[in-house]
């Protein structure tokens, strides 16, 4: 049976609306998940897998963080290689205690959705969101399509986590909807490989060959990418060719005959690289929240984090507002929201062309960005701000 | 009477190859400085006014410290201008106690062409040197026009401090040198007004009109730049035009009505901003320094410093060669200042592209811009990266 009404919309249940929909529900107030793809696909969508303190906080504070805590694996640091040698970021000595977790998108998902089932209010899966009506008006609508029929779910708020190309935006009338947006002129390769992990923590590497980068999902499952050119047919790259370049573009002049462990590759995709904001994030009783209202490129591993804050401050101002029926929270949410972004934009970017080889880029060019990498190992306050920015900033209150 | 032997030999003289004179003089170590202007030229050059502590400390050294310390003001921190705020970066309080001091060019080249005539080896004017042969034996030989005559100085060392232009660095043959440049879309129209500076230190000023800075060269007179398009010409600028747009881009919320102090522009014109490196420094006897080997950008008030930490290495290196026969120092010359080059080069490459407006940029672009901005005033490692860079690192030994 369809839902008709409640308090909140939320469209879209990645782990953005999942996880609102668990803050919402521990703080009582009652929201409906709509999400257009089905449970395994949800489930199994290959995405990010570093989390921040605030999100592992949020995760917890949710009710998620059981197996999180478990099988999670925590990173005190990152490796940058670059000019064939390596060096370490160490963030909790540089930024006071702060650490990262390593936790699969996947699996955070995974465990939202159980939550939700078994205890939560609806979440219906395979209902696709068509339109979102009367967002300036008191009582909005969210028209959808589920089990091959038209339905309207009425509300005091709807929540917009239905990523990049989700439709909750367009409720944001053109006239007042600013987007700003960069495209970068190459991709990732990326793949699932069943071999043990180089390394204890991240490598990110800098090369004329192109960028590259070395994580994980597990203890026996590596997550590694390249950087190709856009447009790459992922066909193109035969398992022994990435080996290959895996081990070319991390190869340090200490370690001679250094190599990866190699096993069979399990996935293979090509992802676009984007940053894309779009301001404000609310309009009248319509609010974004992650993907829906800003993208980032993915070497940061910010996107998910990004997505969570946002949630975080979402679940914050809708408890403040039945609570206590005040609207202060909700009507600051977009200005909160995009002054952590806009750093998190900014992060994005500074690491993905410090690292990336654009293919339009001078000698000059590759200089400088050594000189970047090389203060970065040389300047404590340079090597302090990326740790700071890599392990986040605190969710403002 | 022209000299026809010396153990050094100075091509250039302009603040770099008449500070090397100074310092080879008081080391004992003879040289001869061949400049191809008159004097009146050299010292009226209107560049740079903000030297770092370093360059400070070796003007001392070479003994033309006493005016720069009586007439010098030292500045304590920089303002930046963005999003019509204010926000000072303290030099002090973030480096350790590191400033710099507002000492024009033209002052410090009087100082030490005084000196020179006054005690010091041989120093000709409208001395134009053709050519540098024999680089790469042990006697190499200056080839120079004087008085309407061609000479030859031969020498043990050959030292180019001749400028972006010079031709000492064509005596580095072309197959083992290498060049780095950038071109910037966009030039500074700086102004020398006989008016009081607005405020006791520099002004750089972020707008969506363009970049502006206010600096000084006293307390009666003002240096002040706009970013104009590349071939502007000055003519295009009266001076109501000027005072308009400086009032512009330098306003902020907090101050309105704010207006700089008008007063007669006395003189106008039009600079070109280029990086530019050319590797190696050294090439058998020839060493470069300063402008002939790299150029950045003035936003980072870097290049007169560059080249004074250039000289101060040569020196160095060439009173050991002199003192007790070691080479060592020559050897890692280019290696030594080549580290600390790129370090100015990506700085001002970073104080350049954060405060100009590319006329190709997006809107994500400037949002770009703003939130680097609004991290050096949030950001205690930001602020300090950028006052190490400012105050200039240390000069290695």
């Amino acid at each position: 049976m369809q839902p008709d009404h409640t308090s909140v919309a939320i469209v879209g249940g990645g782990p953005a609306g999942l996880l609102l929909a668990r803050l919402l529900h521990r703080a009582g107030v009652d929201a409906v998940v709509l999400e257009s793809r089905d449970r395994a696909y949800v489930e199994c969508r290959q995405r990010a897998g570093i989390l921040e303190q605030a999100t592992v906080d949020a995760l917890r504070e949710a009710g998620a963080g059981a197996r999180m805590d478990r099988e999670g694996i925590t990173h005190d640091g990152i490796e940058l290689r670059f000019d064939r040698r390596a060096h370490r970021v160490d963030f909790p000595s540089l930024t006071g205690g702060r650490r990262v977790m390593v936790y699969a998108q996947t699996e955070v998902v995974k465990d939202l959705v159980a939550l939700q089932l078994a205890d939560g209010g609806p979440l219906l899966f395979e209902a696709e969101v068509r339109a979102v009506t009367g967002a300036d008006t008191e009582r909005p609508v969210v028209h959808y399509r589920h089990e091959g029929r038209d339905h309207t779910l009425s509300c005091d708020y709807v929540v917009g986590c239905d990523g990049f190309h989700g439709v909750v935006k367009r409720a944001v009338p053109e006239a007042v909807r600013s987007t700003y947006e960069r495209v970068y002129p190459y991709s990732w390769l990326g793949v699932l490989a069943e071999a043990p992990p180089v390394y204890d923590e991240l490598i990110y590497a800098h090369s004329e060959r192109g960028f590259a980068l070395a994580s994980m999902r597990s203890p026996s499952v590596s997550r590694l990418y390249l950087q190709v050119p856009n447009g790459t047919d992922p066909g193109e790259w035969p398992d022994a060719r990435i080996w290959d370049e895996l081990d070319a573009r991390l190869a340090v002049d200490a370690e001679p005959g250094w190599k990866l462990e190699r096993g069979p590759i399990t996935a293979k995709s090509v992802l676009p690289m984007r940053s894309h904001v779009t301001e404000p994030m609310r309009y009248g009783r319509v609010l974004l929240a992650g993907d829906a209202a800003h993208i980032v490129p993915p070497t940061g591993a910010k996107g998910l984090n990004l997505a969570a804050a946002d949630v975080v401050v979402v679940a914050r101002a809708l408890t403040a507002r039945y609570r206590d029926g005040s609207t202060a929270l909700l009507d600051s949410y977009s200005d909160t929201c995009l002054r952590r972004v806009w750093r998190a934009e900014h992060f994005s970017y500074f690491m993905t062309t410090t690292l990336h080889a654009d293919p339009e880029q001078s000698p000059f060019d590759t200089r400088l960005q050594l000189s970047q990498l090389e203060q970065v190992s040389n300047s404590r306050h340079a090597a302090a701000e990326l740790a700071e920015n890599y392990t986040g900033l605190p969710i403002p209150d």
